[in-house]
């Protein structure tokens, strides 16, 4: 064991993308792609090697361009209503005579001599003759020749996306196949002791690898052919084997994990030893210790471990790469100004990036920060985009103006849900798409923060479970103390029941909060001003119970699932949340009490999205689906509670 | 044959959209929807069918989130710089101890009892003793169980588009497979006893079926999986069984062609024998006789045979089915303000779409309008947005402020070419490309509609070939007469031949002009004040030849390839035009003069890129690639021959 080396050198994002692109430049990597040969109907989609070029004209000969008379237009000079012309109707395989005429259909060959059509509205026939009251000009409703393409003309040029309509145009000028640029086939190598393929292999300490499934996904999705090696554990040589054998069939190769300056991190040994390594570490957060190499003319990426530090160096350092190999043209920048729902802190000397949902509330768009951690998965499907905190920037207050940059993954309205969160929430959301196809977001930043973020009309909804001690009373006297401006409504979403966790089997013999003095039990305790925390210092008085008799009583974590956590690793015996963190981990729950969490909606005057809410939140499809979850009692949802 | 009977009632577009939906959605056509299970890691881009819930908590133990020791925090408490706390070093064999640590790498299993870990970085490690200056608090650098995932959490919701990070998170929860909402099946049929499958087979006459790959390309782009049906001729039973049989295996059938009010035109017929005709002929122009039915709850389109009649329809009456069943997005419509480079007529009752060309000429974003004919496919390559002009409207003036619907296909800068055009333009068009990623738009619209859509701002460029017949020279008297003011450079493009076309092998024994009043030859004349007119009107007087002994001098067309049309069906013997028409029909070409095709630029001072175009016309490799088509003389290219 050795104290890591930091990363010497952190070059900034814009510096190390020119240095990454101008290096690939040079080295030709966006030059001479190779070409693949396609029948022109699977070419969906695929970029045109080179320019084509038309092998017939469209139309190939010339044909009507309606069901009419074909007529040689200067046999119908003068006719007119006053001196209707009348021509002789001849038989298909009669030839042209002047004065003659033939029946033909739209897309009929134009009989040879005749030049011109009157459409059968403005034909009188009788008998043998046809009879017209106007004149027709040379090449009236004929389709010509060479018309839409001329043989020999460019149909397509190089380097073109081909779309449907390319595909017919490229079949109609005679070609059968098409040159495009072939795909760049990208190995991603997953390399780790620690790493297993599958689920079942999980035990603690051992990290399933979904990250080369999700890389893979990603280099499809930018035109590439992934190639998924197989797991590569932290040993020099096989990594090196894997990497130096992917080079020779692959036109890239991404190597995961094994790149930060830790125990077994060889990646950027290994890259200088096959090639040259160009930057590594990048003065971004998450995704510092990426490593951008170059080996015989073919890009080398070392993405780091975490699953969003390496979804995102992938979009910085893989996407556009893969993109301009293919010639596909790069997405532009979508950005929209927003309002900072929190105060943001960042590093000085890193450009951090925050994962942000985004919705529009009462007129103004706001931003709300989600979970920074780099390991955190769940935050990038929850983002709606991100921002960017300069690497000069101590970081930004609340309600700073910023531009977040927009995933664009859906096309639908967002609301935002900030402050406590319950599984409940998430159904919400479900329902709410089926009916009106908006999204839910929910951020989880606790009661307070929800009443906070309604104040400032930076949330839609806040869940919040807020006792008040004075009178038992939950949620009620805080919205009215602390939105006394506003339009919204409290409304009851559901009780839900607060317990005790224990160890399967309840080796303590724990039955209820009498039971926290013991000397034989330690407790782990939620933080000053959460719900539960709330909640327990209500109960303990009433049941006569001293908390500073309590062991543990000070020691405090943030969330349900910490102090679950807390059990599970025999750190304390017991401590008190929702029955829900206690199935997650398989642990028992003794109930307590219930708790009131309710929702506050903050619309304006008129929105019926409100009441859209309200109905849901009172149907039986809704209720039945939250108290499958177990621990809750919905009877009395929809209720509103307080109105402003 | 009889004549065609009109739709009798055409629906606006907005009510047939009403009505096809409302149809489908009683139907129950977007409700219940297949369900397929598919591997997660084969999943991208597929809709989910269901909300997913997480089988295991995500991280599923608790992990250290750094290197360094892990301790139980109560251990550290009152550590300070002033007051160093020692801890002991535990092997990872050894059970747990009070003031006991474990050295701990990213991501290993927290030893049992510990609940917090100091970064190696601040840790004095000497023989088996770790010191530390300051207190942990609990799970401090840990990632605790469920910190990102809880089991039974909702991973993602119903209905939701999967991404790469959604494919990560799924793995991650445990899941190995997910329901997806199954591809709708389109089978599309081509009908017509005209058509051919082949190119080998094409005759005068057949039409080769592109529409049928083309639509299935466009219903792969729309998520459906489409199953070519082969070519089925006009013949009432064969379209019946082929619609009948694919209703069985499919959920949805597109038939092409056979749907006017023509000759074999059986579609309604035999959609209202097989289900219901909701709508036959919609107000809008292409497209007009779209057959709309519902067959076994099944949605059966017939899409008018025209390619561009065709691709519109289905872009207004099936991509938005197909996106509804299977709950993609449906794209936001992007519409940006232009201004009208043209007058565009239009016929009071219908919609009519037109494609245009957009760009920004001088800060002024201009459509200017491509050709309207419903069977020209390369106007629908060409488009960059499309725009409507409303039923009750005659048309728009040019100039008039106009909304584009763009197709957002390409995210590059457009340089409209407006004027007389030559191959050699497409030529530039892919240098300019290569260089700048800027795109060239040309639209024909002949050398005087140039030099006037310069003189509005409604140009880049414009190709010109206008002989003065007063001095002999070209383009440089017009352009200095007609664009007084602007900044503007008339360019040297090309010397091209002007000549005769004849049949092959010549039959007359056409030598010159001078053969053009033999009464034994017919003429077919191009247009006044066309660029080959005005040549041909300047070089007979000289030749001693008089217009008037000319047989056909007074027939006009508008195009070289009319006149290259017109003598291969027989209808004149001789025309002027340039080799390339010629050589495209495969006539005999004889040479009788050469003429400047030169290009005005219109840039404001200071862009480069009128500097940029000069240089590739310069350069030996575009030289040696327009004067390999024939006909071509680039010596002088890049010569500029007037300023402004």
């Amino acid at each position: 064991m050795h104290k890591g080396k930091a990363y010497l050198e952190c070059l900034p994002r814009d510096k190390t993308w020119e240095l990454w692109q101008n290096s690939l430049t040079a080295a030709g990597y966006f030059s001479g792609l190779p070409v693949e040969t396609l029948p022109v109907g699977q070419a969906l989609g695929r970029v045109t090697a080179g320019c084509t070029y038309a092998k017939q004209s469209v139309p190939h000969y010339n044909g009507s361009a309606m069901d009419g008379i074909a007529v040689r237009a200067q046999d119908t000079f003068g006719a007119a209503e006053t001196n209707p012309v009348r021509l002789t109707l001849l038989k298909n395989e009669d030839p042209f005579a002047p004065g003659g005429c033939y029946i033909v259909d739209t897309g009929d060959l134009m009989p040879l001599g005749t030049n011109s059509v009157i459409m059968i509205e403005d034909v009188h026939i009788d008998g043998n003759t046809a009879e017209i009251i106007a004149a027709a000009t040379p090449w009236q409703h004929v389709r010509i020749i060479g018309e839409d393409i001329v043989a020999n003309e460019m149909v397509l040029p190089e380097h073109q996306v081909i779309t449907p309509p390319d595909i017919a145009a490229l079949l109609a000028a005679g070609l059968e196949s098409v040159d495009v640029v072939a795909k760049p086939k990208v190995t991603v190598i997953p390399t780790g002791t620690e790493l297993v393929a599958r689920s079942q292999d999980l035990k603690p300490g051992a990290i399933l690898d979904v990250n080369s499934h999700m890389l893979c996904a990603a280099v499809s999705t930018w035109g590439g052919e992934p190639v998924r090696h197989e797991i590569v554990p932290d040993h020099y040589e096989q990594i090196k084997n894997a990497v130096a054998a992917s080079l020779e069939s692959s036109d890239m190769v991404i190597t995961n994990a094994g790149t930060s300056a830790g125990t077994e991190d060889f990646t950027s040994r290994i890259l200088a030893e096959l090639g040259m390594v160009l930057v590594h570490g990048v003065a971004i957060k998450p995704g510092k210790p990426v490593v951008l190499a170059l080996c015989k003319g073919k890009p080398v990426i070392g993405l780091p471990g975490y699953p969003v530090s390496a979804m995102l160096t992938a979009e910085l350092f893989v996407r556009d790469v893969l993109l301009q190999r293919q010639r596909l043209p790069i997405p532009p920048v979508q950005e929209v100004p927003a309002v900072l729902a929190r105060q943001l802190y960042s590093h000085v000397g890193v450009e951090e990036f925050v994962r942000v949902s985004v919705g529009s509330i009462q007129g103004k768009t706001v931003a709300a920060p989600l979970s920074r951690g780099a390991g955190i998965i769940s935050s990038l499907i929850k983002a709606q985009g991100v921002l960017s905190v300069g690497e000069n920037s101590p970081g930004l207050p609340a309600g700073a103006l910023v531009k977040v940059r927009m995933f664009n993954k859906q096309q639908s309205d967002t609301l935002l849900a900030v402050g406590s969160h319950d599984l409940a929430l998430d159904i919400l959301g479900v329902f709410l798409k089926r009916q009106t196809n908006m999204l839910l977001s929910a951020a989880n930043v606790g009661s307070m923060g929800g009443i906070m973020a309604v104040k400032n009309n930076e949330a839609h909804i806040a869940g919040i479970h807020m006792l008040d001690d004075k009178t038992g009373e939950y949620n009620i006297s805080f919205v009215n103390k602390y939105l006394a401006k506003g339009s919204w409504q409290l409304v009851r979403l559901a009780r839900r029941e607060q317990g005790l966790m224990v160890q399967p089997g309840n080796p303590r013999n724990i039955q209820g909060l009498d039971d926290l003095v013991r000397e034989d039990i330690t407790y782990v305790n939620r933080q000053r001003g959460s719900g539960t925390r709330m909640l327990l210092d209500y109960l303990l008085p009433k049941q006569g119970v001293t908390s500073s008799n309590i062991d543990g009583y000070e020691k405090e974590v943030s969330t349900h699932m910490a102090v679950a956590a807390t059990i599970t690793a025999g750190a304390a015996d017991t401590g008190m949340g929702i029955r829900a963190a206690a199935m997650a981990l398989g642990l028992e729950f003794i109930p307590v009490s219930h708790e009131c969490y309710d929702i506050i909606l903050n619309f304006p005057q008129g929105d019926s999205t409100a009441e859209t809410i309200v109905n849901i939140l009172k149907s039986p499809e809704f209720r039945q689906e939250v108290e499958r979850l177990g621990g809750y009692d919905l009877a009395e949802a929809g209720t509103v509670l307080a109105v402003n």
